[in-house]
């Protein structure tokens, strides 16, 4: 058996709890053993949880248990999942992540740690929910020079852009439905202003360059500028208006951009509606090639990371064997 | 220094070449080791090709050399490929394909050859040319249960409805024009009829399913009896037509099928147009996953055939480490 633990069960989180006893059957399959979530770390109470048995309010229940060998961070933020991360990677434990900022802010630090200690650090989930595209990056498309990743990251953001062009209201007016509907944060400017989908063009950035861009080549520009007349304007001349995230390396330097841009209705990308991302990674054998789906959510996410998880659960059952 | 040998010379052995040369630096920084071809094995006379020295007829000079751990059969067709495989693998050589008739007729066999030979058999470039679609649903969609794939798997014949419903000519005038630019080959019914998109459902069905499907559920259906009047009037209803490629699990049985469907105009799939595929995979926690670009190509291919190259030689430094 290869028991993993969650940490924080928000909507990632309990996703990916779901995931592994929904299809365990399958997991097993496809690994060669069973693979069985053994602790849940949350502060808030879920005592009328089926799995309640499984929590804890402390993390050391996770670092003092041996026989847990993979630990998914969904803590998301910089504070805790940081912390919590490092202590896991140093105790070669390996983490699977869908946590963006703490990847684009420390990335480079914990994927040493975990180098360091025999573990690896996974963040497929990390950018686009359950598209694949970290290791479509690393492995499929290895072959090629890539001159340019780009495309929309954001769904919230794409989102409130799909209301306001089918609906004629005004940004306001949208963002407030977003909210409503769970898309967007109370606080939404993370979102809004550019920067979660500038720290995931940094990851996507240190996949592909291996390194991310430095903060004076690194552009964000978000969408609450955007007025419904703009978007009137665009619908005119056969566009539509999308939040475009870009990375590219140019002088030797990595450089990532966000911002909204005209985008002509025939181009794959002004289709791309709702809460849905699309990549673009332009090799120079492959040529363009778009990855697209859900970008985020909890089934869609959890699929990611659980990908993640048998990735690493295979290694583990194949390195039994040579032992 | 890891060698491999290429065995034929066509576009696609001759676009691995090419890239092995020309990202030459990228793929040595990224396997840890140089990636040499040392081989390439056809019987044309290639006498004026600046790699003159490394060409060969003789496949016996492949199994001869115990340095060349990696063999690309880009030679096509299940006659001498199927021959030159099973040597291959059976000598403990790794074998990197695109030959998608020889992976659905024998695919079964020569993995368990290779697992039996400690080596791999690995076919990204299979299906969909330079879309990465094998290693995605091996790896980063593992934890789904897959309820469909379906799409566009064959770009001669969309290249032929796209011109049909462009330019309002008949199917026959079409295929001479697809036929002019390279596009399909002279006798094109494997194209036409079904065959080659059949083949690759079998293989994407073998991925995801594990198995692929038996003669009596396996249905082909190709484009040669679709009209220019077929076509116009699926355009008055906001339809496109395309040859639409299903594999899924049904009564316990894998069912694969391939036939001209009306697709509405504002579904991804109507917009696929030329040489370029799109395949979506749908999954009970990832939902609908659409991976678009070019499904064929020298250069799109060799990017397919490279990156499996690529895995492979991570894994030779790898064991060379442990050892």
């Amino acid at each position: 058996m290869i028991n993993i633990a969650i940490l924080g069960f928000g909507i990632v989180g309990s996703g990916s709890y779901d995931l592994t006893v929904q299809n365990a059957g399958l997991i097993e399959k496809k690994v060669g053993d069973s693979v069985k979530v053994k602790k849940i770390v949350d502060i808030l109470d879920f005592s009328k949880h089926p799995a309640w048995s499984l929590f804890t309010k402390n993390f050391d229940d996770v670092m003092n248990d041996p026989s847990i060998s993979i630990v998914i961070e969904t803590i998301g933020g910089t504070r805790f999942a940081y912390d919590f991360t490092k202590r896991a990677l140093a105790g070669g434990k390996n983490v699977v992540t869908s946590n963006k900022e703490l990847v684009s802010t420390h990335g480079l630090e914990l994927a040493e740690i975990a180098k360091k200690n025999n573990a690896v650090y996974l963040f497929e989930a990390s950018v686009g929910g359950g598209v694949p595209i970290i290791r479509p990056l690393k492995q499929c498309l290895a072959a090629n020079e890539i001159e340019e990743i780009f495309g929309i990251v954001n769904g919230t953001t794409n989102y409130i852009l799909t209301k306001m062009r089918d609906e004629g209201i005004s940004f306001e007016d949208a963002l407030k439905e977003a909210q409503a509907k769970g898309y967007a944060e109370k606080n939404p400017t993370d979102d809004i202003e550019g920067h979660d989908p500038i720290r995931k063009m940094n990851i996507l950035a240190w996949t592909a360059f291996g390194k991310m861009a430095d903060p004076e080549d690194t552009n964000a520009k978000g969408i609450s500028g955007v007025t419904a007349e703009d978007i009137k304007k665009a619908k005119a001349d056969g566009c539509a208006i999308k939040l475009i995230g870009r990375a590219k390396m140019a002088d030797g330097k990595v450089k990532c951009s966000v911002a909204p841009e005209r985008v002509p209705l025939n181009n794959p990308l002004a289709t791309v509606d709702g809460v849905y991302n699309a990549i673009v990674v332009r090799g120079n054998f492959v040529g363009d090639v778009t990855f697209h789906g859900q970008g985020a959510g909890g089934r869609a996410t959890a699929s990611a990371i659980i990908g993640d998880v048998i990735e690493i659960a295979r290694d583990i059952v194949a390195s039994r064997k040579r032992a």
